[in-house]
């Protein structure tokens, strides 16, 4: 079989070659269009004139960085010595109209030969990878080269050796934070649970417990709110890794949004090229896992694997292998892990959507909440707290249960609130209502058979979640409830009637709420 | 192992899905940037409030066309029911200024859970692959979906089975030839090798030997000319197959610009993504060639593998069983075919680049030329000669010899031209020649040792070609040739003193003659 082959325009040595030579300066024009991508315009004659064509990647520096952009071309819109940046770029060059950007042929990446070598099925060495993750940072790489290394890696798999090596390269693209306290916990949760917010819960009673907890969390991709959302709705959680540092220093814990810092850079970028294809090899995820686990510090770790239908983890066994993976690879990162399998068919908690859900934490803090938010929260922190130290195996639950009944916990999510720039004893009163509500009612007498995750998170974005804070679902029966024709099912929130309207049109054809009934049809 | 997952949304049935309602009209504005895919700018908010965001794809419909692009957002330049089209956007609906435009969320491409078959090492069935090829030509996929299949292709390989199915399905997404005359030879050369501009030589030796070769060639990529571009000295290469039909049916041969047909057009988007990543497999190779061959109806068809170094094809091992492949797959295409291993270690013929090489194949055909285009030309004419059925076993080259020396294969060479749009009687005269010459010499004695493809292509494109047609390299020395210091190695040639100062400057730290020397370095 043809091997596959050097890239472009073959390997040209940096003193050498012919294109280097080929270097310009461009009058800088800004266009104010995002284009999920760093994108150029140049004068076409002018780039054909240099060797530069559509679609190749440039190097660019202004007077204050520099960046790799993709070309299009114009002959009307951009006249000769200009170029078009588009906001991203412009952005990054903080380029302005007028400003000179030097336009540079870009060597062809070397880590091309090392996608190469994955796809044909040989190991990388830890420099290989840090390699094409440097590159990845600056650019350097198209969305086909990522989306071919993704595939090679998703065929190929990683040896434990590869995600060991993948994780510490991905820490090195981005900040770490140094606490100087320990030990250092922190959680995770696989994902594609509904209303899941468990972390707001369990980040409070940890730090109540005297250990440290820095968490950071993700925005919302697809479901109605992630928690750095419901967490927005009582705090800021774009905090500088400063901020993070001294108000986990002071209160033993925090709860604020990932992106906002630059903890494993390379993650963020690899999330995004694996979300296209929706590919998450087994490694990758791993190793994404791990890194920002690792940039924060941690010692002890808690994994939720949620399996079940719908669940991005089949089942048991599946999530058996995995957590024996986390736990392999941890103690190769100096952490020490715990991983709970959970039931991730069903929502957790009442709320769907930024506000709604802040509500439950709040309830299940001041121990009146959802049932199975508190427990399931009251689960994940005992282990943690167990695997700390802090507790004995077997009395983690009891203890965590106990700094939420004596208000304990309450007490310290209050006080992280308002480090991280909240109200004083934040309470429901500072949660928003929203303007419009429509009640779904049972069609029939049945029971309560299934609530599904996507779908629930699908009527709660077509009602304004997560943007609309107050906007999402709230639900009012819970699998295996017996119910009669009319009852409330569940109620669904919007800030605008229209949106309200688009999510009523949007159930048209869905049951997010099934009901399991005796007479399945009837023929005559 | 977390599966490979639905992208994006999940799955929507078309009649109840969400978004499908969400579809909304603007007014076109067309923005002169050609960015390689097919872009469209929208009002920031009004696509998020339609749930649209960057770098999704929608469908877009005017009153002429449908056609998928990809989202870039603006709050500045793209007003509120405005949608900015970019030209190839434009041109594909037909659009121009204020022409309403239907904007529609576009489900998930059916492709996606073939690519993933694939990827898990499974077989695809025809009509799967239809469906790839099809989303493929209406631009449902996306670069980094594309380069997924292409990289698990690469590396689980593709049954006869699969590959028969991909090279019909390929020419079904096409026009076809209908010569209605028999039988059709037809030629392909893998490629790599300068100057071999054999196809040009043996079209009118076919053609004046009574057998139809309706020749589809392509432009350059990385070379510094393609067939296309070197007819095209002489020449019309871009026609429609009406009257690529009426000249063949005339002349029995043609040579023509391939891509300006729309025969087995898949294949021209799936070289497209190919090319970035490099990536050749073999099943896609295979597919790629044959579909061209039968599209235009061969029955007879000679392959030429170059092999040796710098070729694409390693060594005799790996042409000897890409042959067999050809045959063997040939025969289900009901194609008769054979393949000849040639030397592709360094260039054919004297010229290089698209008026010099013409001159070479006008030499050629006057029985002048250099000795080993003619002698190529003719083992190849030769070969498809018999298999055709037109000569014994053993006496093409004879025939296809005395066609050349006889005048006939010139004289059909201009019938040729002239139904092409060319002079009549087309010779050297009609032929370009460049303004600026430098001369390279040999700087010490010894012999010629090498003569890189890559590196004289890379001069050559320098200079000026393929663009300027006179621009390139005219070799004065071949492999084996004793050479004195201060002998001419080669003539580089230029249409400007700018392009022919930046050539030169290319040479340098290059060596695309390279001499073997008896003292390989001196101390002292």
């Amino acid at each position: 079989m043809p091997k596959a082959e050097v890239a472009g325009e073959g390997k040209l040595a940096p003193k050498d070659s012919v294109w280097k030579y080929k270097q310009y300066v461009c009058k800088a024009k800004c266009f104010d269009i995002t284009a999920g991508g760093k994108i150029i315009v140049l004068n076409e004659t002018e780039a054909h004139e240099n060797d530069l064509y559509t679609s190749h990647r440039v190097i660019l520096r202004s007077q204050k960085a520099q960046t790799v952009a993709i070309i299009d071309v114009s002959s009307d819109l951009v006249g000769r010595g200009e170029v078009v940046l588009f906001s991203e770029v412009a952005s990054e060059l903080g380029a302005m109209d007028g400003n000179e950007i030097e336009i540079m042929h870009m060597q062809r990446p070397a880590s091309i030969e090392f996608i190469k070598k994955k796809m044909d099925g040989r190991t990388l060495a830890k420099r290989e990878i840090d390699t094409v993750m440097r590159e990845l940072m600056e650019n350097r790489l198209s969305e086909a080269e990522l989306a071919s290394f993704i595939t090679s890696i998703y065929i190929r798999g990683m040896s434990e050796d590869e995600i060991v090596g993948l994780t510490e390269s991905v820490v090195g693209t981005g900040q770490t934070l140094q606490l100087g306290r320990r030990p250092v916990c922190d959680k995770h949760c696989i994902g594609g649970v509904a209303g899941n917010r468990t972390t707001m819960v369990l980040v409070p009673i940890i730090a109540a417990a005297g250990l440290y907890i820095p968490k950071t969390s993700s925005r919302s991709i697809t479901s109605a709110a992630g928690t750095a959302d419901t967490m927005e709705v009582l705090a800021n959680v774009s905090l500088e890794i400063d901020e993070m540092r001294s108000i986990v220093q002071k209160s033993h814990g925090c709860i604020v949004w990932g992106g906002a810092l630059k903890l494993a850079s390379a993650d963020d970028k690899l999330i995004k090229i694996r979300n296209p294809l929706s590919l998450d090899p087994k490694g990758v995820l791993l190793a994404s896992i791990l890194a920002k686990k690792k940039s924060v510090g941690a010692d002890n770790v808690i994994i939720d694997i949620p399996i079940g239908r719908g669940a991005k983890i089949a089942d048991q066994k599946e999530a058996n292998e995995l957590a024996h993976d986390f736990i392999s690879i941890g103690k190769r990162l100096d952490m020490k892990i715990e991983v709970l399998v959970t039931d991730g068919s069903e929502p957790v908690g009442r709320g769907i959507g930024p506000a709604l859900e802040c509500r439950d934490v709040l309830s299940v803090l001041s121990f009146e909440g959802p049932p199975d938010l508190f427990d399931k929260s009251c689960q994940l922190a005992g282990a943690l707290i167990e695997l700390s130290g802090k507790a004995k195996k077997g009395s983690g639950y009891a203890v965590a249960q106990r700094l939420v009944t004596s208000g304990k916990a309450l007490a310290k999510f209050q006080e992280i609130v308002e480090l991280q720039g909240g109200q004083k004893n934040a309470n429901v009163d500072d949660i928003p209502v929203a303007s419009y509500k429509h009640t779904v009612y049972a069609k029939e007498n049945g029971r309560i058979f299934h609530i599904d995750n996507k779908m629930i998170s699908k009527v709660a974005r077509a009602a304004g979640a997560p943007n609309d804070k107050a906007a999402g679902l709230l639900l009012l029966c819970e699998r295996g409830d017996k119910v009669n024709k009319g009852d409330p099912l569940f109620e669904m929130h919007s800030d605008s009637e229209a949106k309200l309207d688009f999510a009523i049109k949007a159930l048209e054809g869905w049951e997010p709420v099934e009901l399991r009934r005796v007479v399945l049809s009837s023929i005559d």
